[in-house]
């Protein structure tokens, strides 16, 4: 697979929730919609007002912005910083692959639930492009390519996972470690070179 | 400068800080001495018994430990994300480079401080060597080289600064995110390459 070094952006996703139907009404309430705060940078996701606590295995909680819209399986996304702060140990996964992952409790303000099917995982650093950059940028959907990012910080992420979708856009998304560890606050850029 | 392949052990270091006898005795009473808990990998080093707490800008504290031995200034390490649940922004910085670093308060046993010169920063990821392995792998003190971790979550560190001591052995020191990110909870392995 032939790689043209290529400028892309950058976002570092902190700690989040996707939520089922099902769920939503266990935590928030019968008939409960989300609260659209804003507009993510792939077109149709968004940052929901809704806010959540969680608790693993110690005695500490985390707060968890709830992400929309609804997905049909409830996903708890978190950095090793925060699973090492709630004392669980959930595996590095791409989105929706959440066989014999751990769960935690989640509490809303209308009750508090554990998903019986698990759901937390370290979502597996990842590069999302459409069908058009991908040919452009000869990526394939599930290859690995690795994304060097400069600055004082300057490291070269491999092992980044390609997702090609009808209607996203190109960035690649780390968790808060990683954006870090390669000093990127919130946004950045980085290159594809060869993994 | 030729660096021949070569792997190499890695530890992450959690937050922690380093008194001066001034300031120690501020926090814990005249006179008095640290307790060791545990020597640590370079030699003359150790982990403290001691903990204190620290608050910067936020409503948040984090407890940290202290090293041993005393060092002539007081100096806090810390990764990006303790910064920011703080609410401070350190510099990443050498060991001993505290000009115009922030400070925090300190809270021990037997008082509260705030050192006047600052004192926090974000430990620039280096590579610890004596002056026979910085010989025999073509190393010189303050140059930069790459370090690969390989594994699922593998990247390149680049900007990784060389100190050679006469007394300190081959290691990489990484804060916590960066550990994180390359899937590496306490200690690690990897391959000195070209920068």
């Amino acid at each position: 697979m032939k790689i043209l070094k290529k400028e892309i952006p950058i976002e570092v996703s902190a700690r989040h929730i996707h939520l089922c139907q099902k769920d939503l009404e266990a935590l928030f309430g019968k008939g409960y919609r989300l609260k659209k705060l804003k507009n993510l940078f792939q077109p149709g996701e968004f940052a929901a007002k809704e806010i959540l606590e969680v608790k693993g295995n110690s005695e500490k909680s985390l707060n968890f912005r709830v992400l929309g819209p609804l997905r049909k399986k409830t996903q708890i996304e978190l950095s090793k910083t925060d699973a090492i702060l709630l004392g669980i140990n959930p595996p590095v996964r791409d989105s929706d692959d959440l066989k014999d992952t751990p769960s935690v409790i989640l509490i809303g303000p209308k009750g508090k639930i554990k998903p019986k099917q698990g759901g937390v995982i370290n979502n597996w650093r990842h590069l999302h492009c459409n069908f058009k950059e991908a040919e452009k940028f000869g990526l394939k959907d599930k290859k690995l390519v690795s994304v060097k990012i400069n600055g004082l910080c300057a490291l070269t992420f491999h092992n980044v996972k390609v997702r090609v979708g009808k209607k996203t856009r190109l960035c690649l998304h780390l968790d808060t470690d990683e954006g870090n560890a390669a000093n990127i606050k919130i946004k950045g850029r980085g290159e594809i070179i060869n993994q």
